[in-house]
């Protein structure tokens, strides 16, 4: 794989993440009353830097059935909205207690545990509120397909679930297929939806909606392994977060199964599974392609 | 008003109670995986009593306009979710710091803090599949105008926005206009929102739709002034939580700003204009007239 095909998603990525921000700002309740104090978190929150790895895979799977560009952008909104919700509460002390992410203060740090749970919980809300609006889509199907398949993505069966497993887990040893099966719910699950919006937006459930499904579930994998590689191997600076803290907490994970050297080869292989995945559509997935390859060359 | 026409509207929501139970506890998903945890936490906190007040309006209001039952029911129970999340999350340690609830250890203190808090998001969550779902209405248009409603009662402007003055009230004093407007936020949307939801799904923006507007307004600023004047007169036992705990935090209430006996005069005049607001509607009103009552003269 090329590093060049990997930089050009990576400059991608970097272009995209004002338009997405400014798209999430404008989204933004009004900040004023007694209660700016949680949309001044949530602004924090939301604007806190990111790969804004989900949002962009929106964008691009709706951009292979020429969707739309505010259908496109409104959905990824509200999806970094739902990941950045649940970064926040993931980073309260109740949870896994971290007081930096990406070289910033956490929310609950910034502000206080009060604050960040409530912030949370209003981006969750916004997420729903921006889907239901007809400026997201005119067909309102569409708009309670992205809702019905979001929320199936992220409660108790998926991303919520995930999260609960993980806290669990640092008492428990979780077996491979487990640890698989956490993931796929805590990440992986918001990361096919991320990928599937194109064809809900398109109201297409064919073998293009399955091809963009296989290759979600092989770069979620990828991402979370090259993750728990980062975690062994980079430093607290790059990763902007504490280094060796899933081994201090006594964490199994893939890695810690298979060894580097193997778990390296097993993201590799995913990777080169999401690329063939891509075959169905035309040239339009390159971007996604070379996305693919940027996960897993990733310094944080 | 009589008592009589109280206790009516009281046994007929203790009927209900069971009936929306079962519609809640066949809504979940199932409890069964290293997750479960979460999702016996979600359980606990649905079943832990409650006058189930947000569902019988939604059942009520729908009848007005002879919805299918189905229907008003899994609206009811998304309602239910959602003020069952606020109030795990209003209850944990980093907001009111509630140990009990309805006589019952809360959420967090049965379970932990993380499990509560993520039991809270799995049911906003969860209220949102309900609603997207094609079995709650064939309408998509009406799926997402309840969605679209519902996101807009709960969010920064309203409840997640009024727990959030409440909490920052404790270090301020608020003028009497802030209090009503931070508890329309707080309980009042949502109280609206659950009597508008007959009309939303009968499709009806009419003098009908404003009227339970209207209705709702009035029994929701006179259910707060109840609780107040409940939190100075009741004992612990009978309210199930700790009484004097507002006036311990030195909150404002309406009742601190009017007294006893003109608070309780607001309250009588704000039912009599509820229940006339029901005068556009057949005898079929006659429940909501009733629970208007039963606010008033309820000791817990």
């Amino acid at each position: 794989m090329s590093d060049c095909s990997a930089e050009l998603a990576q400059k991608s990525l970097k272009d995209f993440a004002s338009v997405i921000e400014n798209k999430m700002l404008s989204l933004l309740p009004v900040s004023e009353g007694r209660e700016e104090n949680v949309i001044e978190a949530m602004r924090y929150a939301l604007l806190a830097g990111g790969k804004r790895l989900r949002p962009f895979l929106v964008v691009q799977s709706a951009a292979l059935f020429s969707i739309d560009n505010e259908s496109a952008l409104r959905v990824a909104a509200a999806i970094e909205c739902v990941h950045t919700y649940s970064l926040i509460h993931d980073d309260l002390p109740a949870m896994d207690d971290d007081n930096m992410r990406r070289g910033l203060p956490t929310t609950h740090k910034k502000y206080d545990d009060a604050t960040a749970i409530l912030a949370g919980d209003a981006l969750l809300t916004l997420a729903f509120e921006i889907l239901s609006d007809e400026k997201t889509h005119s067909d309102a199907e569409i708009r309670c397909d992205l809702i019905l398949a979001l929320s199936r993505a992220i409660g108790a069966k998926g991303m919520v679930g995930g999260q609960m497993i993980d806290l669990k887990a640092e008492n428990q040893s979780l077996q491979q297929d487990e640890i698989i099966r956490m993931q796929n719910m805590k990440t992986g699950e918001l990361i096919i939806f991320s990928c599937e919006v194109g064809a809900i937006l398109a109201k297409v459930s064919d073998d293009r909606r399955m091809a963009l499904k296989k290759y979600a579930e092989n770069i979620g994998l990828a991402f979370q392994i090259v993750d728990d590689l980062l975690d062994i191997e980079g430093n607290s600076e790059d990763i902007g977060k504490t280094a060796g803290k899933d081994i201090e907490a006594g964490k199994a994970t893939l890695v810690s199964f298979k060894g580097v050297e193997e778990a390296r080869a097993l993201a590799d292989e995913l990777i080169n599974n999401a690329v063939s995945h891509m075959d169905v559509f035309d040239e339009k997935s390159e971007v996604l392609k070379s996305l693919a390859k940027f996960v897993i060359n990733r310094a944080h």
